[in-house]
């Protein structure tokens, strides 16, 4: 995504009711943050807010946190955000390598929408799907680890596709036409851009047993 | 693949030194038939035989077998097969479901080359992806489950994925188009077919490692 300054963004962001300036005091209580113990639901990378607010709309007894790394993207959606009322939405400006420094065990899924595809292979480890990621992401799931993303590039999907399932990922739901289907769909700016253009827009949904705690298999 | 009626087909394949008539004989040693210890590679749905033909021809030190459920498919192989020496392959009229019968143990590697899609949802369970298959392919497997898929169709793909990573296979590598790509390819007429009119020929590469055999650590 091409990053323009934003100014005042910083002072936009601290203004606002949706954005939480101090994410690591919420680490292992964010339902008190809520008010409630609906479930959670994380966006990494959520960009501009799209998927994040469709999603909280749709489904209000969800809890929905959205993290993006740049305060000049995140501000473009607690802009819209900062018009609506969605007691059920936080935002956060961190970094996908800190999520277990923000969250413990209570992450019910990861949403990864149009992710960077970090092309190059030196810059693979960087893909929010490799291995390294999977590993910080098991730190904050509270029951199994579960991850819906989608995607217009083949190769960070086909790539994906073998980090999750070689570090133990199951797969439940794969589409190469998402628009195709009947699967619940939140379509970003982006998507649509893209899938207007012609460009199949990838999806998977993925969950892995052997992180689900205990607690899981009392439900 | 549609279907004609082959006269004689029966007696062309009897004639043939690649045609293995009753292929239970060999159970648990085909290695014998072969004359050595080299690996064992198996076609599911070998058609006409290309491929299979292909990869013979490129691997002369791997022996060949190909398994397909119709005469008068098989005879059109057979024909081709006729006109060369290979010694390394062997061709046998049998259905994927019967394999179990037919080795033990000594299969190295599955390949599933444009497998009917069986598109009707209360068909699915006769997809060679499907775990009942799955189930019947663990019992031929020498060293780990080892399978390589080609195909055409997107729904087939899509919920072979699922199906294999399900039942605890993990994914090597994947791709959504083929012919874009270094993996070794030998192309049938099918493929070709459809690749010239623009389909992508999707393929993946998957293993599962909790078959492996204890001979497997020590090699």
């Amino acid at each position: 995504m091409r990053l323009r300054n934003v100014k005042n963004a910083s002072e936009i962001l601290n203004s606002s009711k949706y954005f939480v300036s101090s994410p690591e005091k919420y680490r292992g209580k964010w339902n008190t943050l809520f008010g409630n113990d609906n479930q959670i639901m994380l966006e990494i990378g959520m960009g501009k807010g799209d998927f994040i607010i469709g999603m909280a709309r749709l489904h209000p007894d969800w809890n929905f946190i959205g993290i993006e790394a740049y305060e000049s993207v995140l501000v473009r959606a607690v802009e819209k955000l900062d018009m609506m009322d969605l007691p059920n939405v936080k935002v956060l400006c961190v970094n996908a390598a800190d999520i277990a420094s923000i969250f413990d065990h209570e992450v019910e899924k990861i949403y990864l929408n149009f992710s960077d595809p970090w092309p190059k292979t030196r810059h693979h480890k960087r893909r929010l799907t490799h291995e390294n990621f999977l590993r910080e992401y098991d730190k904050i799931f509270k029951w199994c680890a579960a991850i819906e993303m989608k995607t217009d590039n083949d190769k960070l999907f086909e790539d994906s596709l073998c980090y999750l399932t070689t570090y133990g990922y199951k797969l439940d739901r794969v589409s190469l036409d998402l628009w195709s289907t009947d699967i619940e769909d939140v379509r970003t700016e982006y998507e649509i851009r893209f899938g207007m253009n012609g460009y199949k827009i990838k999806f998977l949904k993925a969950h892995k047993d052997d992180t689900c705690h205990q607690e899981a298999s009392l439900r």
